[in-house]
């Protein structure tokens, strides 16, 4: 894709300084741009580069002050960061979008496929299947029977759909991702040996939901294991059986949230964080990274960490003093030793 | 799957109380049955559902007392729990067992496959493989040269196994799960960099082994990294090479094993726990979630937790105290300030 | 691979004691090795298996003195753990190297395959992607459009590759791996939802790296998601968007490298380590297992452990003082008393 300032000014509709006929091909990050590339200046940080930069536009914010001469081509927009996003989709939607189906899949009978949706070569479509309009199925795909797959979602290849999984609209998940697998239950038995408890229920995806890599979200027991409209995982997430995430929480990689745990709407979620089964998570909760979440979070909106999770500021409070543990126990033995030399002296 | 209460309670040899004629499609949460739903109620907290649920009938304990009269038929059984898994098993069965050899897939002329077995497409059979009676590969799985693959067995699709790879009876492998990859193991060299140690052992698998998605069990370098009989690996796990995990050990989510660790019989461990290498855990050991055991532990059917991992009460007693360090520091800094002064007054 | 003591003996340049027609067959390890076994002996712990082993021939250092005769030929080297090392490698090499395309294969028209690489079935290959001489794809791979893979390098199968990846020469990337799936970019909108920032760079792998079995790397947002030459990464590692890994640095399982941080060359880092964003850590780090790294790292060579992670020596006297917290509290509260009985006595 190639566009002039120009022509782009006039998309984010922007104040243009400097030639409007200057080329652009691609975008860049500021610190590492080259000749055609576009870039963005909006995080205070990395306002050193703008004097440096070899790009050849930068998109910056209406205030935004220099106090040298730059080389790039300036447009100024009322929200730089927001203005990039935009320009990202605009380059990111030149990839030619496939249609059609390639040659060789597996296709049921019973499955119902839109005219306009793409199935990669190697896909598995089993019986009664739908997959509606402008959906996309790279190649490698396993999409067992019964598996709904609303308009305009795309999985990438590799993507694995245990029975009856149903994927709402405009959703994206990534390669190496298994939905639907069983939960993990098993019934101690006298001899200390397992059965297993058969897992009868499925998945169910709202819409506007973005799966990285390698997650696995497991079918409930009985009912649905439900990620609701919005929500962003990351990479390597587990999600058990009976599990509930709420709608626009996001959640970081290589969490794991424990079987029939409720998950509420709007949380922010970090990496590798483990949640207990069984509790309920309330709306807007932010868990930092690493922690362990082992009870119920019933106040809204509130900051948590550590391993057993606890109140945020307080659990910093904790850390620091952890540090500091070898020279508090010194201390602590300081005082017990004059204790016991007072003892002697006016005992 | 349509079945009457009356045949549903002579099948669990229960006591029926209420219409033998009421129709069950599905088995159902106490929580959100409708019409048609048979529930269980073996847990006291989930009692006050019984006198809402929507639930047709309901599978209780022959001494569950209600205080209100039920919409539901009930059916009293000596262990509703353990009648509800063979209940769930009874529905579980009735999805059509798929049999035969789909198109296309890569079968190498010395493999040997049972004639009823199910074989995917897309599925690559390497030379020398054997698979057993009753045994289902589903799509898109590898099976390296020389693996075997003993009856009864079912691998889900897309799971890899590497060559040489030995499958017990009646396991259960689940998508994206691989086999037999090489372990970890590099040499390292004058100049800082690394030499790949060859990997060259396999993995064995013993029988009635459920394996999670996105598991990853490494080859030995020499010898067998080994799972024993009964042993039920939850989601995205890693098995180091020349690990064992012994025989009816349960391990949740996301936990790591590093090689050559020996981990004893009906062991119960949580998920994101790790292991260091060359470490041997005892029978029966309990270890909690996200612990890091660093060290061999050889009394038996003890519980543990923390990181480093130490006995369980005691973890919890320095847990406790750690989330009231700050004010144990405040405590200290007045007794040291007391100190100060009584000096300069008495000194 | 069959072989006698006399002729490894000559491969390794090393001095024989026993019969040079010794036949071996295999390498073991030397607690379970049997007849027709060669193992190595270089670490003491193994030492009294000399005196009891099954194996055939022993490899041993030069320097290595034996208090009783033992069964097994020696082979004397000056450094057995090399040696074996080597010696591994001959066995493993025995494997038939597979050649040329099989059926069914996508392979798009414009892709360029070296004639000696081996694309296994079940593989996609899309547009203008180079692969180099060598070269093992084996099958259920998907390699996006525009990826280049240089001689010499292994994908095990089912390896996912987004468009325009780039992968060095003498790579081995184990199954399951995704490399080049979406970094984790949503920029918060005003109703608490969020709106997805493409995507739009790619992963470079360079020379020599191995990545285990199930890990994840993600294409920058914009520019490259950076694997510097020698690097070895474990299974389950998640690296995110725009993150760099310097040069022979060795990450263990379950690890994961948030956005745009930077990992110097020569480090080697534990099992479960979380690593936040945007920060840089000096080469020859040293990382401890389950650590968290919150802040950069400036000074070069050094160990560091905990979460989140402090100097090594200084973390294991926090951890050794956590332990004791109980008592700690215990002898505080004792001084705390006796303050307070003091006050009433002297008060």
């Amino acid at each position: 894709m190639k566009i002039t300032a120009g022509e782009l000014c006039a998309i984010l509709q922007g104040k243009l300084e400097g030639s409007a006929d200057t080329l652009i091909t691609h975008p860049a990050k500021i610190e590492d741009a080259g000749n055609g590339a576009v870039c963005f200046l909006a995080n205070p940080k990395y306002l050193p580069y703008a004097y440096t930069t070899g790009a050849s536009v930068l998109v910056v914010n209406e205030s935004e002050v220099f106090t040298e001469t730059l080389k790039p081509v300036l447009i100024r927009v009322p929200d730089a960061y927001a203005a990039f996003t935009s320009l990202l989709k605009q380059f990111g939607n030149t990839a030619d979008q496939k249609k059609g189906i390639e040659q060789p899949v597996h296709i049921a009978a019973s499955a119902v496929i839109a005219s306009d949706a793409y199935i990669g070569a190697f896909t598995y479509i089993d019986e009664h299947v739908n997959i509606g309009k402008g959906v996309s199925v790279y190649p490698h795909c396993y999409i067992g029977a019964g598996c709904t797959i609303a308009d305009g979602t795309t999985l990438h290849a590799g993507v694995y759909l245990y029975p009856k999984t149903r994927i709402g609209q405009r959703c994206i998940i990534h390669s190496g991702t298994v939905i639907g697998s069983d939960g993990f239950g098993f019934a101690p038995q006298a001899d200390g040996s397992y059965q297993k408890i058969p897992q009868l229920g499925h998945v169910l995806i709202e819409d506007d939901v973005e799966i990285g890599a390698c997650v696995t979200i497991d079918r409930a027991t009985m009912g649905s294991t439900i990620i609701r409209s919005g929500v962003k995982l990351d990479n390597h997430i587990h999600i058990a059986h009976n599990v509930e995430i709420g709608a626009h929480t996001v959640i970081a990689a290589q969490t794991g949230v424990s079987g029939s745990t409720k998950i509420g709407k709007y949380c922010m979620i970090g990496g590798q964080v483990g949640f207990v089964g069984h509790i309920t998570i309330a709306d807007r909760s932010r868990i930092n990274a690493q922690s362990g979440v082992s009870k119920s979070i019933t106040r809204e909106g509130k900051a948590w960490n550590g391993a057993p999770a606890f109140e945020y500021t307080a659990s910093l409070r904790s850390q620091s003093v952890y540090r500091n543990l070898p020279q508090l126990q010194q201390q602590l033995n300081t005082l017990l030793q004059q204790k016991e030399t007072d003892k002697d002296t006016h005992g």
